[in-house]
């Protein structure tokens, strides 16, 4: 089951060269140029299906048979299965006994699959991440309506672009994930010797670190609350900014053009080796996102006169409460998804801007005539 | 007089792993690691002084005093030496004749200068730029007044500062460059064998290119016309959207500070190797400005059916007209500008943020209470 | 108690004018010209103090001694008396006997207040708005720190500018507020013919209003969901969009430069009669805030699709939750707050948008020198 | 010809109204409540055309055809009929004999048209606008192609449209219109008693002043110059800001959708009595576009200390530079335009932000899914 795969060099942007001569130059490549290829041909596959979503069975149906007749071995997770619609369709029995099933959070996958394909939605490709909280299999994610910013594969030619996969002959995008840490004290309730009970002081309460791989972003907000959170952004251990308004967004240039778009940010290819910061309806009229290296470290905390709480989700998951004394720890991950393209990294993303965000598009003469001469 | 100079190795973001079991790593740098190394003692410098501003004359007669007296060869461009108020200064005679001079567009000093250190503002930085169309040695910039983006330095105390420069012992941002080659086709008139005079046509006009090195941004825009031009712009030779409106801005991070985020654009940290592209006034309320690789080239030309003209510039200067038929094509430069770090490239930038933009600098109370219950 | 108050008149911007020789004529007043001025000296003024903030106890004091001594009865909402600080004070003792006292949701002090003073922030004024459903009289708001959108007035001065007002020399501004009803289905529980408890229909449920006067905004957001909620607006009957994001803020142009001009909105003079919908973080890059006239009728409701539930608040306070079938209705209202201006209501806006939000405040030279020549 | 036109009342939004009980009220009126009336048919229509359009010619000579066998008189430009394609059509020869013809800037038809069609495009209106420096009779505009903003008629059931227009069933909006003035100094030489020759110094300079009335905005702007300009911006005497970057836009409600919302503008009802000022691309993070009521008077300036001069056009038309001592005077004209809707004032205004800046326009799935869990 262990397939070796490889990528192309992805050596990145600026590599400075020096001579004795002063002459500086970088070598920059060409973003566009990555593709995956196969130490050996690959044997098993995970397939991520959105559950409740009646359209899908048919395609997943279809997938399925595909690739078990190409003796593929099929990973799907247990409750994907458990769909009473699978259930009760008796040509589906035969291919599910084949599958081999695992539960979220109890087994681990990560080096039994070779690939992941995806059916339905750009939920499916965070969903993926999530399930891989270090090295990530190379993702072919495909849109069963309209184009998402990861699912750029239409299904109705499946066979032969997976089967294009299977041969090696594809780009691939590299998509740089965020590592998140957050770390809290532990509640813990104590009794001292007056016998009064007591929650931890700053000494005693031990500490609970949590992890998590995002691919879009790390949302801070006010949560439910009316009330303005207020929070400290430091980067590299000093205090940047203090954030006063409805939250801050850390994303991804995947996640750019997800949440933080609708925030105001402006838009960066998954090929930028960046980090985005981006204020949510912040009170200050200056302050304007801004794009950090991706080699930097951020971190989060509640101001010490926040009188409100905040919270954090992860790809909109996982949202959890942050309370004075936390901390939200955040740099690049070393784990970055490898998402096959459809065509390349450049066609892909700005084909995805006009469809999803109808980038730029608008007719052409509208405006133009309210500006001109008419004799 | 050659020096060698050399810096800390500044491999960037992505470069990912492949081993066997399929571990993907990236080896993400400290962006704020790079420092200045000199293999042997620096021994001439380029000083760049704003003319026609008398405030200057005596820090730069104080700088040139101090350098020399450190046997530091100075190099002054002669036209600087021809203000009336040097001339008339009699305790300056004696220095001035230690003097290296030369003529800017005739003579070429790139292999002659050590480093370069600027007195004014940020256009002596854009000026020093366009010195240098290919190496250019590390830039040290004060300000006299206050702090801007490329003028870190304070003059103050500017014997110390210039001596652990010497010394060898400063951080370093390198600050990359577009090289924006803008080809147009010689309008040559031709008299043809029946004797007519003829404009060329396609085929036959011949063609000039020029090449620039921008360190803040290429400008494309409608010029005196108050109508609109239609540019196409190219990504790695494709159509990837027709600019109407103002113009565009195909900037560096460097100069996303500038022009750019006027007309809305992030902010880019300098550290990031990306373009960014920046509507003006666009007619589409879509078009968000982006940021792609610094890999890529970046093609822009009239739109085929654009009944204007359009006008280019490059850091704000060499204005010209882009006619039908003329493209400019971007790439990042192979030639970045080694920037001195008063401190370091992360504090440097969130400083100039808060004092030449007021980046989210905000009395805390006023808006909190506008939403806040009294009772 | 019953003074007549009269303002001078307000006749609004446009008043056409017809004559056979069709010569079309606007009636335009200058907005800065609404004057207080009392029938009867004002006998009784309503004395807002925020709560829980010591710094505010001397201030007060010596307001109400100023006020008692001139005859002025004062009305102070119960619970102001109950601080502690009060209540230990015994200078206090005596100026407390002579107050009049209301409790908040209880008493019906509308028609016994000749004007309001507010002291400490802009949540006062917001607090007051909250106090007077109907009629509001004249309100003058000091701020004891920093300038706020709605406390022109310093305290320095208190006594000259108290003095004024009820001389009435004033110049006034009328700042619209929003008529929001809230119109929800009563969830009563039902037991049926078969014993079988039912939450009600739509044809049984018996409907509730409630309704507000907002002075900065009514938000509608998705509170504490990470999910989106999808809302329908209504304008005079029509559906003219649906919101998909964060939320929606509908505000008055005082509410303009609250919350909504976090979100992205162009700031209104207060003297424009003018409803601002200002769309919170929208999914759609082209969902500019609008201005529609102050006459139409709104209409928010939650889409017919939508999987989740939104939240209402009103002023940022009363936050509840809006199901499917409630609606909510906004109208300008009409019962604008006559706000008393401290220089006039040109003056007083520009004022604390330099003071609150730093509009256009900004050095002037950095920017400036990045795009010049230095030679 | 004298045909007397009647609009139904329309007092604006805010009247309030006082009683001894102080309830204060406001009678907000209906703002789509607006109606076209005749006292007498109307006889007389003014046609215009955008020139040099071959596509109109035949919609023209229809709709005048259409017009004069209704016995209304045709007025038409004198150089729309020198078009040598319609010189050449000899069908239309016995139409152009009934036509009025006039000349622009020479002839005054103001009191002899009692409405205007327009033909192609919002430029159409504009013209129309220049045309009318005082009253304007009512405006119906036809698109030929894609909607406008100032074009909602379709030309498709011209016939039936026009019918009704002339029986006087339309509601109709009133397009309010700036009143621009722009005083400079006559640069008169002189030869003074000495016989030396003196060009103008303040006191001996007359001042020549020329007026336009603009419909959508005055612009101010660098012109050719890539260097900046510092304009001051006055309102009813005060100086309120100094405008660094691009330039500034003074627009109207209808001009709110033109120009400035290129440059970041919310958009603006035409029926709200306001002023929207617009900077492009300042420098300064926090100079968000402001909106003034339609009472007050601005004031454009150079800065003193601004090194460059400025331009200013009117409705796109005009152009002409700004120099040291020039002013700029701009209020809401008395001379609105009243425009025709198609269907009523506020249906015609969310169609054209629709259709011609897709405004919220976009796919509901696409976003939606990517904050979504999959399982």
């Amino acid at each position: 089951m262990q397939t070796a795969m490889k990528f192309n060099q992805c050596v990145q942007p600026q590599a400075p060269e020096n001579s004795d001569n002063k002459v500086w130059k970088w070598h920059i490549q060409d973003p566009a140029s990555q593709r995956l290829t196969w130490n050996k041909p690959p044997k098993s596959v995970l397939v991520i299906k959105k559950i409740q979503d009646a359209s899908l069975l048919q395609p997943f149906k279809e997938l399925c048979v595909f690739l078990t007749e190409k003796s593929i071995i099929v990973y799907v997770e247990r409750k994907v299965l458990a769909d009473p619609a699978i259930q009760a369709d008796e040509s589906f029995a035969a291919i599910i006994q084949k599958f081999c099933t695992f539960r979220e959070d109890l087994d681990d996958i990560s080096n039994r699959v070779d690939f992941i394909i995806c059916l339905g939605g750009d939920g499916t490709l965070l969903y993926a991440s999530s399930l891989f909280q270090k090295s990530v299999p190379p993702v072919m994610a495909f849109h069963l309506g309209s184009l998402g910013f990861l699912t750029p594969f239409n299904f109705d030619t499946y066979q032969s672009q997976v089967t294009q996969i299977i041969e090696g002959n594809a780009a691939i995008i590299l998509r740089s994930r965020l590592r998140v840490v957050k770390e809290s004290r532990e509640k813990k309730a104590r009794v001292d010797e007056k016998g009064i009970i007591m929650t931890n002081g700053d000494s005693e309460g031990s500490r609970k670190a949590m992890q998590y791989q995002v691919l879009n972003e790390v949302v801070v907000d006010r949560g439910p609350s009316s009330y303005l959170s207020n929070v400290d952004l430091f980067l590299d251990g000093h205090l940047i900014t203090t954030v006063q308004g409805d939250g801050v967004i850390v994303s991804t240039p995947t996640g750019s053009t997800a949440y933080a778009v609708a925030a105001g940010a402006s838009m960066i290819h998954p090929n930028v080796p960046a980090i985005m910061i981006t204020p949510i309806c912040p009170h200050s009229l200056s302050f304007r996102p801004i794009v950090v290296p991706a080699g930097v470290e951020l971190k989060i905390m509640l101001s010490r006169d926040s009188r409100n709480t905040a919270w954090v989700s992860f790809d909109g998951r996982k949202r959890q409460e942050i309370c004075h004394g936390d901390n939200i720890t955040i740099t690049t991950s070393c784990f970055p998804i490898p998402s096959i393209c459809f065509r390349d990294p450049v066609n892909d993303w700005f084909e995805s801007l006009a469809q999803c965000l109808h980038w730029n598009v608008r007719k052409k003469q509208n405006y133009l005539c309210s500006k001109e001469d008419v004799f």
